[in-house]
């Protein structure tokens, strides 16, 4: 008959355990069992609250704890519990395997574990195993100087930092495809199933196949209670929750009580279960040679929240409840009575059996961790840098674009698919490309050639060829930014390489998972023993320009503001003018590490302006003057134009025309940016141009008329400090709702043309009474422009029929223009460093 | 026997509808719902092609056709349907019903019944119901000037765009709370619902309480594919998908196939079925008073996309496929061929039939439809702001901290609870307080004694009282930032008051959607039919100054970014410095309608400086001097300390004490901000203080030591245009990850009390040789006060035990000083404009 506490587990009467009648276990090892769990809580509990006497070889005693307690107990016992019954069966097996912790703050589970395996020590031997190491273990814990309260990336055998929830079950899929023998075992709290992000990501099992990738084996944590409340899902019903699982796919198996024993009994049996089937799904396919989609198992874990703490303290319940979320003795300063329980509650797991004199576990249950790399807190998958592959890169100049400097019209996102197919087919196990539903759209279904769209949901029998389709293909597509994200992160983070292309105005919806792997990346990247891993890569395109009439809900380039915030040691924004530049960049970004690079360009046919040789010398610097497109660049100018970004370059060039068409005396400079940080100061982040650099570019006194993708204030908040900041004057995007063709939402936001050569004129009072009359003829253009475009709804030749033509004459650029560009735009960028897209350095 | 495009819905046999023997409708019946939904269907081809020639009664010529090709016609035959069939269940049972279009850009759908009801022509009286009117209503379409492809706010009926996908379900729920008799008919599409919001918004059944609010229908239309990829949904088995919506706690009902006739019959009693149920739940829980959480029904449509037009054009698939995604024939301009299968599939609907010779629809279909309010299209909830009732506000000042300037500690958001707690207890149909399961964290609790929080899952026995549970209650709460942001947005979307409390670092989990929110804003205050709604409230607290050891994943204060991009007319950013300055603001916010009010204040105590007079004063004006903590406002200083923000005010007082007690003879002056957007010039924010103005406060040359709340840049992105930016020196917060105390985080980040000092006197040349003495001095200071606190891990008395030491000798501040406080602060802020926050204009 259960206990009371097994009823209040859930509303509906007695727990429901799957195998509530297996008995894998023999009583000795059960008693090992529950010793281990014990060192294991018995480590989270010193973790929270102990500074000195680790072992409470004395009696507790106030200065033995720490000032301040932080911490969460709520949810270590089960992930303590799991972690531990996973352990026997990756000895049974010799399983490959590793542990993701998805419940917010559940850190002293992970830890305890990894000090018990050896891990810890062997990576920190500060954090040695005896009772002076397990003193520093405890005290550092959420101490300042010392480590956070989730799995951070301090932690060995940790590649899911969990403090923000939601992406546990997406990371672990990004872990295990193409690691066909792996097995990710991921904790998923009952308060973090509540957000879209995890309640969408059970549908990963639709894109992985038993073939060729691993296994996630979810474990859904229901200890009842988030912060503050209950858990929705531990408060359904059985049947409804069961039928939840069913619908999205797996087998749920249950485990549920708190009696220590039938729950060891159970939770060995059941995990045994999803093993075997996970093993036999596996070699049903490979036997056969064909994939399938399996029903695969998952375990319900229904234990209490601090489960093995004290039932009651003073009126409050505390173990089963929320009031074990956190520190459960928060009193413990001041109450003496609390003092005691604590002790006495630490006492109970009777650390003088589990540890030796010195403080170092005993044999017989470190006897039940394996050994080396077998350990989950020593999977070289967590610590992906260590066994990453470089990738295989075709050579990107090979897929150059012929340029007919200022006349060509090509999609870039056309051009990079040839160059990102033969990336797909040299790295068959080694990359994917991740994006929402959105890559065909984006002109990249050139890739499908040497990789499909990965499906192993059902097939309609045009799906295959037609569709792109297949069940083993290189390309993940699920329409939430949030799920193909979260595989992205875990397929990098776990030793590979990969690319989201995504449309620009929705890429605000992963803001935070962006911040958050920017974040794991910054430490990560002061940890000595982390190896560098590949840097996550975003291709925005579909940009706000060329909207059309999509309309206002598609019109958002802010995601770079929101990554321009987080470390300058982690973030890279390029905004390649043209196809050989996009190209330039995106080989670059594929062969970094550990950085955030975010690329946008745009889908449709653009102008094109740099053969692949003056590409690369222009990408390699960043930023630099365009001769061809500026009277005499060596010149001192009366204005300077700048653009950065592939649209407004082609409206600045355009603008740069009429100035000359109207104004053939006024010497203009023309700069274009590529790599976005190029402006800010060299202190605020390390591609930064010293001042020197940049006024030799923009000058420190003339107008530069800043034409930008994005919106305006970004480039101010970059150049603010720059000699000549008042002098700059940016045209961007601004909110305003209307439907606009391009050319129209461009006069709108003042960064067409006609709006850039007026500007310019009015930043220059020494024309004077010319200004006026060109003023005049300029704005006359425009409406003419505008009306054509408004009244007829038309694809705007406006905006796309711009030639450069000063080539030669005729209106085309010649041969030894060709030359003068591929020669003289690196000479003429010299002020600005050079290899810092490129090189390999950076 | 279905015909084969029956089978190809789906892979697994033919349809399986739940009611497929009804047969509710008679032949006549029949007949009419089939000429309505051509009619429909007819206007969204209109709408897609035609710009000319609306009712064909010329052969189709090209020139008659919209140059560039726009819109979406794969989901809009579906959509029709099923808002075809409610409009006969609205006449039956005289229902209080409006419908939510949920897939993408499926705006034809509801236009076309919008104009088909008259609504359009009611209120676009030049998009008229005859042959011109139509002309015009197809032409404007996703044409420059007109309207866009989603359902946007130029919509009647339409209070969900869609644009971006995700939030169709938690919109509905948002509006039928504390609408008893309301039902929201909301179709889901089947891409949207693989985005994460979508998937956990199901779960919103499990805060619906049949009593008191009304229901939400969903219809998961499922037609397949989305953009170039089949549906998750659509491809996995009857089996999973039942069990799939029985999980989410529904009750589903299956409508599938393509045949017309026998559709019509299935959805017209099914649709019956599901109101019928959601109607005798409802009476149940309202007759015994006693609520109950019912397995509320729900639909999945399942019919083909595009369905209705060609099968197959050429050699692809269209009815049934992706291809019928967006415009079927795109190629019509350049195909004759496909012209003249344009007008044969347009004639195929037979308009003469349906349109009498003016082009007005007949009266037999007219008829079909409901008359005034009861038109979906004209439902006053989805033009919320004619039904919202002011907010019954309890005086604020009635809250009043009781002050002693620079030495009174309180939590200001414990204080503010009080007032939101009598808010609550006014308004008990009208504002609802929503939150992740945070509320008693950020010290709001005090809400529960006027409003708990609503959960209708099982509840335990201690759920009620310790837990502050109950099926009637005021205050929402999910672990998904999504569902409570997509729920308050439809609850004062359909004209009710609320607010959202959210820790500050998790927030950006909702850019996006507080984006698409403020662009509605934004051209709804444009549109003259829709009333303004009430604000959307967000309070941003557990601050990244007081994050304490919870580390660097819970270190954001970026969303300011974000929010500063969208329209100046729609954003707010209020940053009140204490207890009674956020009484104001927020009394100011809860006033105000149409606006993103962005509140940032920090849950721990925190000193307090203003009484309610001065707070008032303060909070009008946005900004201004504080003479108090100002040698002599009067006169010019030497330098400038501001603050902005509570943490960095307090540390920006304590510089300021410490400058007093090493430099005695130093004039300075203290500026502290309360709204934002008055650092920004006025052009770019009417909130914005003029140049004068500014310069009034900061002066035009002297240096300014800012402390900011947030990332540094967006000051300089704010003050760029100002006379003295280059004066003009921000501290904030910056990425790097470490385990700080908050004194520590302050230190490194030079926020600090004595950074900001020791920044003071580097820019102030003229200190000369007494400059390198203080700095040594501040130096040590920080010193041990910096290890202090690390080395004890402790609450960091350094960051909280300071007290303002100039109010009168002992340090404290006496009655006179307060005089001071409230009297003063008035007039030396008066450069600044008045009543920017408390004024009902703004």
């Amino acid at each position: 008959m259960p206990d009371k506490s097994e009823q209040s587990l859930t509303p509906f009467g007695p727990a429901r355990s799957s195998f509530k009648d297996a008995k894998p276990l023999s009583d000795d090892e059960l008693k090992l069992y529950n010793q281990y769990m014990s060192a294991c809580l018995y480590l989270c509990l010193g973790m929270i609250y102990l500074k000195q006497n680790p072992l409470l070889k004395e009696p507790l005693q106030l200065d033995h704890l720490k000032s301040r307690l932080l911490g969460h107990w709520g949810s270590d016992s089960g992930q303590v519990f799991t972690y531990l019954h996973f352990n026997r069966l990756i000895k049974k097996y010799d399983l490959d395997a590793f542990f993701i912790s998805g419940p917010g703050h559940g850190a002293p589970a992970v830890l305890s574990h990894a000090y018990l395996e050896g891990t810890y020590s062997e990576v920190y031997p500060n954090i040695s195993e005896d009772v002076e190491g397990m003193q520093r273990f405890f005290k550092q814990f959420s101490f300042p100087g010392g480590i956070g309260s989730h799995a951070t990336p301090e932690t060995p055998g940790s590649l899911h930092e969990g403090g923000e929830l939601g992406y546990s079950l997406s990371h672990a899929f990004g872990t295990v495809y193409d690691h066909p023998n792996l097995i990710a075992l991921t904790m998923i709290g009952d308060g973090e199933s509540e957000t879209g992000p995890l309640a969408t990501s059970w549908h990963g099992n639709k894109f992985l196949n038993p073939k060729v990738d691993g296994a996630v084996l979810p474990v859904l944590h229901l200890n009842g209670y988030k912060i503050n409340n209950p858990t929705v899902l531990a408060r359904i019903s059985h049947e409804e929750l069961e039928a939840l699982m069913i619908g999205y796919g797996w087998t749920p198996y249950f485990v549920e009580g708190s009696d220590l024993d039938s729950m060891h009994q159970a939770m060995a049996a059941t995990l045994e279960k999803c093993v075997n089937e996970i093993r036999g799904y596996q070699k049903q396919a490979r036997d056969s040679g064909k994939a399938f989609r399996p029903r695969w198992p998952m375990i319900v874990l229904r234990s209490p929240k601090g489960w093995t703490g004290p039932r009651h303290v003073d009126t409050h319940n505390l173990e089963g409840y929320w009031r074990s979320h956190q520190v459960p003795l928060a009193d413990v300063a001041t109450s003496k009575e609390h003092l005691k329980l604590l002790e006495k509650w630490m006492r109970s797991y009777k650390p003088e059996e589990l540890f030796d004199e010195n403080g170092k576990l005993v044999p017989e249950l470190r006897n039940l961790a394996p050994e080396g790399h077998r350990r989950m807190s020593a999977n070289q998958v967590t610590n992906g840098g260590t066994i990453r592959k470089p990738l295989r890169l075709p050579d990107f100049q090979d897929y150059a674009v012929d340029v007919e400097p200022g006349v060509t019209e090509v999609s870039s996102l056309s051009n990079i698919a040839v160059f990102l197919r033969d990336v797909i087919a040299a790295n068959q196990t080694n990359f994917r490309l991740f994006g929402p539903d959105e890559t065909e759209s984006n002109k990249l279904g050139e890739v499908y050639k040497a990789g499909k769209k990965v499906w192993m949901a059902d097939m309609l029998p045009e799906d295959a060829d037609a569709g792109n389709l297949a069940m083993e293909g290189r390309v993940m597509e699920m329409l939430s930014e949030h799920t193909v994200e979260g595989w992205l992160e875990g397929y990098i983070l776990s030793g590979r390489h990969g690319l989201l292309n995504s449309y620009e105005p929705f890429i605000h919806i992963i803001d935070s998972m962006v911040g958050q792997h920017a974040k794991w990346l910054e430490v990560s990247s002061r940890i000595g023993w982390r190896a560098p891993i590949a840097s996550l890569n975003i291709l925005l395109t579909a940009t706000v320009w060329r909207q059309d009439h999509n309309g206002f809900t598609h019109q958002d380039p802010g995601f770079l503001d929101v990554v321009a915030n987080k470390s300058k040691d982690v973030t890279r924004i390029y905004l390649p003018p043209d196809a050989n530049c996009l190209s330039s960049v995106m080989n670059h970004c594929l062969k970094s590490t550990n950085y955030v690079n975010v690329i946008v360009a745009d889908k449709q046919p653009h102008l094109q302006y740099l053969d692949m040789d003056s590409a690369i010398a222009h990408c390699s610097k960043g930023v630099g003057i365009w001769e061809w497109a500026s009277t005499n660049a060596d010149e001192e100018p009366d204005v300077v134009i700048a653009a950065c970004g592939d649209v407004v370059t082609k409206e600045a060039l355009a603008a740069n025309a009429l100035l000359r068409k109207y104004l053939p005396d006024l010497k203009i400079r023309f700069v274009n940016v590529v790599d976005l940080f190029k402006l800010t100061s060299h202190e605020h982040h390390p591609h930064g141009l010293t001042d020197r650099e940049f006024d030799s570019l923009f000058t420190a006194d003339k107008p530069v008329i800043f034409n930008f993708h994005s919106y305006p204030f970004l480039v101010h908040r970059l150049t603010y400090k720059r000699k000549g900041a008042a002098n700059i004057h940016v045209r961007g995007y601004n909110e305003k709702g209307n439907i606009d063709t391009p050319l129209e939402l461009a006069i709108r936001n003042g960064t067409d043309r006609f709006s850039l050569a007026m500007e310019a004129i009015d930043r220059m009072p020494n024309l004077r009474n010319k200004a006026s009359m060109v003023r005049e003829k300029l704005l006359n253009e425009q409406i003419a422009a505008s009306n054509y475009a408004f009244k007829n709804g038309i694809d705007v030749p406006d905006l796309r029929d711009f030639k450069w033509p000063f080539g030669s004459p005729g209106g085309k650029a010649d041969s030894s223009i060709k030359e003068t560009v591929s020669n003289k735009i690196g000479k003429n960028a010299q002020a600005a460093p050079a290899a810092a897209v490129i090189g390999a350095s950076d």
